[in-house]
């Protein structure tokens, strides 16, 4: 009988849990007490209140994506029980959080919504504001987002990527340009879906009319993984032949983006096939794939973008002699609409950023470079993808 | 700098993650000694050790669904701080579990995989083996599942849905039949997905030849809702007029699925669009809203299947009344291919069932009847799944 109330009695007996919307979410009527608490609560100046019935521990504590590194701030318990906390007014932002309850990381049990970086799950607060509007389900036309199962001969694999098609893909007649965008070191294809906000993002700027409508195409950057955790056949979780160790060249899968993504996605879809229509960006990881790939296909991609990235593949000599064909064709330039780099002042790759760019600079390679504040996080590349996206394509 | 290992790091320094398969994850080296366990190991004789590194805590619980309503089995703390716990030897099954920390629900920080059931979120754990080998994600043709947006002209509201298409849709230029699969209460368009393992049910069940290739929508059951708890927008999230009560008879949500859902799955694909190619089924309040469907529209659905529900729009004599020219139409029948009804015994809607059923055969209604053990479960819908429709489209 354990499961009983959950497909009936809660509709029958309370409306409430549809009111579930983050920051507010309802309580569970089945659940009792524990979940009988409002949290998070933003107040109208973006304090936000965090509550946690708690009344056996001895120590909690709150962890938010706006703190620094390390930082665990302290509830204070009243006497039923309850712990609290109220942050400094916070910056409309896409944040995880956790509790940690006597030394234990805990999600917040009132709040439904979770989000996986990795393998670390976090209670999910959109703190909405002008500056997070782009990350919000707003109220306009809505693209639809597949999960695809294709074959990377390159990787004798059958893989899982996200497609993402523009609203009105399905009613149209129209073929589409595309952007493929790589994740970065640990993720997966769910990565730029869940943390990256890309599909809220595509459909909020396409409804602004500050760019294109376009497909875009997340794959999964792990070489050796057919899709994300619990998601691939477990024998096929990991083939050991094929680390993406990215300190060796082996470029399967670059190679398996253009050779065997590219043409699934312009045989399957209603997609723009020339170069001019296909652009590609990546972060961390995937934004030295996107340089491999830029420099291993040349003319593939009319567009370019690396966010918080470089060449990290060995030395920058060992990179220069390796691609030094590419660097010193006299036509490279014009093989390209645009090369765009970002990258922010605290990141640790600025290093390696900066050295990549003296690369390109030697070879009087063009290209736009964006420096931010902030560091190697979620917070820039959601910025970056807001930045580049409405460059391309025109 | 906080996120600054999140892209990057880990797979420069560690290919570790990338052997993130439950049940043995992998821990993730940026967080320390906290996650270098392994939670859950499966032994060969299917008994789970579950470990939680505590040192601070002084009660930890597990919680698993296999277990009876309101068990807690303790752990035990060794003395340098991990608990443990060993289970008996367990059915192969798709299970959601917990900890309790000090009296707080903590997901397991060893597993990446994570399922929310309303606004519970549990811990994953697959257990393998012949009665969950459906559940499984398999090394077979896996289909294609979008989120799709559509206007509902009848509940005045852009909503969310899923779509399966089955292996071999996009290159085909065939039709297929559709089936529509309605949730439970408190649910939303992902239920099925997340809890119910459709994709994998109707994946494997393909493969193995036991059923035709077949189009799943899997659409919000609240007519109030636009989409699940954080894909709306915030102000459509809740539409006070349309409370889904099934104590009413708005029948606004039943009246969306025919008019609305139907005709756009088959104006957008390649549907089959008569009637002998149609199948509803539903779970608890999906239950009660396909035998609603089934007696508002009884020419639209030649399969009709009920699980673990019955009537409860009011007395049965109410229904009686409501539903009098479509019961005693002497044709109603013929007009079904099949309408199967399953139940397990310790349901605490079995007396609700009967009496739904008495009401059929008292008109001489023809039904096929599926008593199992069991109660209002996920074990039971996602088995009445892989029972139901291998009877479809024959």
């Amino acid at each position: 009988m354990k499961k009983a109330f959950t497909g009936f009695c809660i509709s029958i007996f309370s409306l409430s849990v549809m009111a579930q919307v983050a920051p507010t979410p309802v309580a569970r009527p089945a659940q009792g007490a524990r979940n009988a608490v409002t949290s998070p609560q933003i107040l109208p100046d973006n304090r936000v209140i965090f509550r946690l019935f708690a009344p056996k521990a001895t120590a909690v504590t709150l962890n938010g994506d706006w703190m620094a590194t390390g930082v665990n701030e302290p509830l204070i318990k009243n006497d039923t029980g309850l712990w609290t906390i109220t942050t400094v007014p916070l910056k409309p932002e896409f944040y995880g959080y956790s509790f940690t309850v006597d030394g234990v990381r805990a999600l917040d049990p009132s709040n439904a919504q979770v989000k996986r970086d990795v393998v670390t799950n976090s209670s999910v607060l959109l703190l909405p504001g002008k500056e997070s509007d782009l990350y919000a389900v707003n109220d306009v036309p809505h693209g639809t987002l597949s999960k695809v199962w294709y074959y990377s001969a390159t990787l004798k694999l059958n893989r899982q990527m996200y497609v993402y098609t523009p609203p009105g893909y399905e009613k149209s007649t129209e073929k589409y340009p595309v952007l493929y965008l790589l994740h970065g070191g640990g993720g997966d294809e769910s990565q730029w879906i869940i943390l990256g906000r890309s599909c809220q993002i595509i459909d909020n700027l396409i409804a602004q009319g500050k760019i294109k409508p376009m497909i875009v195409v997340t794959p999964n950057g792990n070489a050796n993984q057919a899709a994300a955790p619990g998601e691939a056949p477990a024998a096929k979780q990991q083939v050991t032949n094929q680390a993406p160790n990215p300190n060796t060249v082996t470029n399967l899968y670059e190679k398996s983006v253009v050779e065997d993504i590219i043409p699934y996605i312009e045989s399957n879809y209603r997609a723009l096939s020339n170069k001019e229509n296909r652009a590609i960006a990546g972060l961390s990881m995937g934004g030295n794939a996107t340089l491999r790939i830029t420099m291993s296909y040349p003319d593939k991609f009319y567009y370019v973008g690396v966010f918080s990235s470089g060449f990290f593949d060995g030395s920058m000599s060992d990179v220069e002699k390796r691609y030094l064909s590419v660097l010193s064709d006299p036509d490279f330039n014009k093989g390209k609409k645009l090369f765009w780099i970002g990258i922010g002042v605290d990141d640790f790759l600025y290093q390696i950023c900066k050295s990549s760019r003296e690369l390109l600079d030697k070879y009087k390679i063009t290209y736009q470079y964006v420096e931010t504040d902030g560091a190697h996080t979620w917070f820039n590349w959601r910025k970056y993808l807001a930045i580049y996206t409405p460059l391309l394509f025109k």
